[in-house]
């Protein structure tokens, strides 16, 4: 069984008589055919149905691309990293069709921030945009603006549904929780009546609008399989790591009976590292995200779970939607679901992260 | 902070004082220009160290290519459909190049079978290979034939260390078999020491090198961190599905204290049915592959845990890396470790499978 062939330019010039750059002229529109040429060719074209070489047609039209792309400022090594990885990468993929990016950041706790580096990419009058939104009501004065200018943008990490992107990449993050959830009370086993939700919160903000979905997830979950389960809470200052420790400490010292424990953003190897530190080894630790810390945490077995969702394939896919809509005039599918996928040690080596 | 960008053709005319179209004969070095005029052009692209774009390249070059596609035998919607989805979207991306496959079939429990299919392909002269490996004794003739005619080859599946193909793609079949067992317990708790192996077997075949090694990694675990459990073994008949349910039948009569199993083949549905068909609810099955009705027993609660492999992103790549190699002259990654994945059933609905 042979699968469909392609027509060539080749057999086109053979078919019509003429050189193959004369077929080339006329299916790119181009000068220097003469009239007679030009209508043989048109003429086998249409009998053929011939469809423009989508990659021929964007090397033909030599235009050149800049993605502003906006991401919650990061360390290096945190979960952004493996975005901007990703982004990079799309860019270098498509660096033939002369698509280049811009990268910039915003404090993820300040929501004015935000505000300010989404004006700097319009003053830059970009031909598409790529970020991670922030609440709803600090997204929508940026997204009418590109609407209104034309735009193309997408959303990753969480999805603005009132305003829907051309594309959007990120996890369902109340699912996920839900997952977590179950996953974590699996390890628990039967005995389990006590658990501990560990944040990282600043002025009474979580800082993404993923954790908090997560949460939701969780806890609906938990409401309905484990209704008698008491879950004990802990925030942790987003902006004063140093005092991490001795938090924890006071925790663990009040609640000497909780031995599960879960993290929604991707900082669990803070609370991996202080079990270590204490030769805490009967305490399990659920966390997302596979930053080198927390992978080092479950190498270890300081945390038992770690739920990961592609980064990198997040601003691959982010960037390469742009190109498909902007370059190749393909269609582009507008809500993707990056998948729950669930790490240990056994089989962490192995997962596919672009 | 922008990205570096291409020289475009254009650019390269311009500088060189003549029209796009010579700039492009010279770099695919077609007829056409003046001595002059290539001379200046070919400093130009020097002094700028000029690499040709590679999709340009290949589109000029105007070649066809045709890859053999070798895989088990199998019926319309089993593990091996998914392979072969990947496969066809794989020849699709790459129509515009001019990529095309045949596919054909072997029955994976008579040997004999993959040579014959073996020499039709080599026969048909295809410019390159992909295909599923039966064991290394039936595997290396034809891949010596591969060698010698220098016809590249790419493994899906499982991997051959003894004859290195020019990529691999497949799951770590040991590592998943430990990854599996960990699971498995953990979902048993703390009380199980009992578990079952169920197989499908013709001849004394099992079938696939997959599953002999996944056996192998699971044994290894349960004999470190599970020493007294006691694992029984059921072997249905491959060729003999209507057997299935009555010595599933036997077997739970004889062993009602088994309360946790696994199946290494994709054939989990068999079990997930029977226990189904006998209201049996206390019984936790880890099985393999997404088939559908695999999926639809992990819904419905009669399989607990399944394990995954994109399976059609294996297709994909393979396809990928044959174009790589012999359209674009990119490097290859010789051995391609598919990820391990966890799927539940709060999880299976975000699972990316290309």
């Amino acid at each position: 069984m042979s699968s469909m062939e392609r027509v060539r330019i080749k057999d086109i010039a053979i078919m019509a008589g003429v050189s193959v750059g004369t077929v080339d002229r006329v299916i790119h529109g181009r000068s220097g055919v003469s009239k007679e040429s030009r209508i043989r060719v048109e003429k086998i074209l249409k009998q053929l149905n011939y469809q423009p070489n989508m990659y021929a047609s964007a090397l033909a039209s030599n235009k050149r691309y800049r993605f502003a792309c906006l991401l919650p400022l990061h360390e290096n090594g945190e979960y952004w990293s493996d975005v901007e990885r990703g982004i990079m990468q799309g860019t270098q993929a498509y660096t033939d069709f002369y698509v280049g990016h811009t990268l910039s950041f915003y404090d993820p706790y300040d929501y004015h921030s935000f505000t300010d580096a989404a004006n700097r990419i319009l003053e830059e009058d970009p031909d598409g945009v790529l970020f991670a939104p922030t609440r709803t009501e600090f997204t929508a004065p940026f997204v009418m603006q590109l609407n209104e200018r034309n735009i193309p943008y997408i959303y990753i990490d969480s999805n603005v549904r009132e305003y829907p992107a051309l594309a959007f990449y990120g996890q369902n993050s109340y699912q996920s929780g839900i997952f977590a959830g179950r996953m974590m009370m699996l390890a628990a086993g039967k005995e389990a009546d006590e658990v501990v939700i560990f944040r990282k919160i600043n002025d009474g903000i979580v800082g993404s609008n993923q954790q908090e979905r997560r949460e939701i997830g969780f806890r609906s979950f938990m409401a309905e399989q484990h209704p008698h389960c008491k879950i004990w809470e802990l925030d942790l200052h987003a902006k004063h790591n140093n005092e991490d420790f001795s938090m924890l400490e006071a925790f663990f010292q009040a609640h000497p009976h909780v031995k599960n424990g879960i993290t929604f953003n991707s900082k669990a190897f803070i609370v991996g590292e202080y079990l270590e530190a204490k030769g805490i080894s009967d305490f399990k630790l659920t966390g997302y995200d596979l930053l080198s810390r927390n992978v080092s945490c479950l190498k270890r077995g300081s945390i038992f779970f770690l739920i990961a969702q592609q980064p990198s394939l997040q601003g691959f896919n982010g960037v390469k939607a742009l190109a498909d809509h902007l370059i190749f005039k393909k269609e582009v599918t507008p809500e993707n679901f990056m998948p729950i996928d669930l790490l240990t040690k056994e089989n962490i080596d192995y997962y596919y992260n672009l």
